[in-house]
């Protein structure tokens, strides 16, 4: 099984450990990839969860892309510019 | 002039227009790269920092790299880990 599946979480208001084990079952369920997403207040909250991943439960993780942009949303008549950031992990010693 | 100057902006708890200001500041007084980060809560500002430069002031700008990791802080008698990023941007057009 060479393919490559990737999985996305994203990132909200949830403890980090909520996210950080949903990457966990992820990966146990087979996926090579996942990408952590969050926006405006969560970017931050995206970053602990890898690092949380990477300090308490792999230490093989592997960033393989750190994605930063804008999304805009609208609300009602007007249109915000939301800071958001894509992570994406693999496990290093499996690929 | 092809020595590369790298100048470093730590996002704190300003508003994100004076830190993009620092960064126009530096490129403009020749920096060829800008790392700019930020710990905790200013992990999402610095991404909004890197979004407003390129928004609105460089439409060239490259994100060179993008670095997560942890900060241990010795406060007092306990240690609290803390999720920083350093993102290290460049005018595109100039190197």
């Amino acid at each position: 099984m060479s393919e490559r599946r990737t999985d996305l979480v994203v990132v909200g208001r949830k403890p980090v450990l909520r996210y950080a084990l949903a990457v966990l079952t992820s990966f146990n369920r087979g996926s090579t990839e996942v990408v952590v997403r969050g926006r405006g207040r969560s970017v931050a909250k995206c970053v602990d969860v890898v690092n949380t991943l990477r300090n308490s439960f792999y230490r093989d993780l592997r960033i393989e892309d750190v994605k930063l942009g804008t999304d805009q949303l609208v609300l009602g008549d007007r249109t915000v510019n939301v800071s958001f950031i894509e992570i994406r992990i693999s496990r290093g010693g499996r690929s």
